[in-house]
């Protein structure tokens, strides 16, 4: 056991990744050394030697999450040809940010929380608004790009704490009629 | 001190406040029956009195956080003249609310976690953005409204999130003249 443990490179990449899995559940609030090494199955030993304090394993978390999101739009804007019309794509994204990606949006507002708090978790959230800004910026004018993404954060946003026409949840969180309309009127 | 507690008719009401300092200060994760009555000073047993559990608690201080922020949003959408441009009194709207209500702003987004993972608060989150859009309905069309309402929660959310140029604080949270410029073109 003890040999098997020694030989595991990837064990501090597992720690970040059951990190993000212990926020999508509990919340940061939830995110210990404890409960962070029973979820990646470690010795709590683990924690201490990887990471300088418990911080350090959530912004590594957070910033993991914000690569992937950020990647995944990227690559989005990116498959639009340039020169060519980017609403369809940027409406596609938004309805299924909106619809499919429950886990990461409860993990985005746990850092919006934890980054209106404490400061230094600013910096993965600057970081990952200049990534979505300069994805947006491929196909429309840089003093656009910011608002646009706000825009965008909320109508995901507004879509997240909606209740269905019945107070219960939302059926269709986002209409791709209305997200083109908003995203067209911004785009000017 | 038994006789003069009695005598406090005002107790669910100040339970309530104190719910939402605690709510600002530690978040929905430290309020609890124990800390909440200690803020407001009174004897735990009045929680269990006056409440039926901890979640109502949340949502009574929620709903109260919401009320007063849309009353605010309200009141200065009233305050524009029927059929006047309503932008300048969005525009410092925005970017009074980015700058100068810290404490709400991490109440809100304290509501958006809670929201997001229970259902039973959108009911909260719903009225609240049925109320500001009905506050801006009162000057834009009311298939723009929600929209604008969302580029509003992005943009002051965004300056939030944002680090100032140094890596620090922003300096300016939100410029007066960008926000100008988003809300023009969301309303065509």
């Amino acid at each position: 056991m003890t040999a098997v443990r020694r030989v595991d490179p990837d064990r501090k990449d597992r720690i970040v990744d059951a990190a993000l899995d212990v926020i999508a559940e509990h919340g940061v609030a939830g995110a210990t050394h404890r409960t962070i090494a029973a979820a990646a199955d470690v010795p709590l030993g683990s924690m201490t030697y990887h990471f300088e304090n418990l911080d350090e394993v959530l912004r590594l978390a957070f910033e993991r999450h914000a690569a992937q999101s950020a990647a995944r739009f990227e690559a989005a804007m990116a498959a639009v040809p340039e020169g060519h019309d980017p609403v369809e794509a940027i409406v596609a994204l938004v309805c299924d940010e909106a619809g499919s990606y429950q886990r990461d949006l409860l993990v985005a507002l746990e850092l919006y929380v934890l980054a209106a708090r404490k400061p230094s978790f600013r910096a993965v959230t600057q970081q990952w608004m200049a990534a979505s800004r300069a994805a947006l910026g491929r196909h429309v004018d840089a003093d656009v790009a910011p608002d646009l993404d706000a825009l965008v954060e909320g109508l995901v946003l507004h879509a997240v704490l909606s209740t269905g026409p019945d107070g219960g949840p939302p059926g269709v969180p986002l209409d791709p009629d209305r997200v083109r309309r908003a995203v067209r009127r911004q785009l000017g």
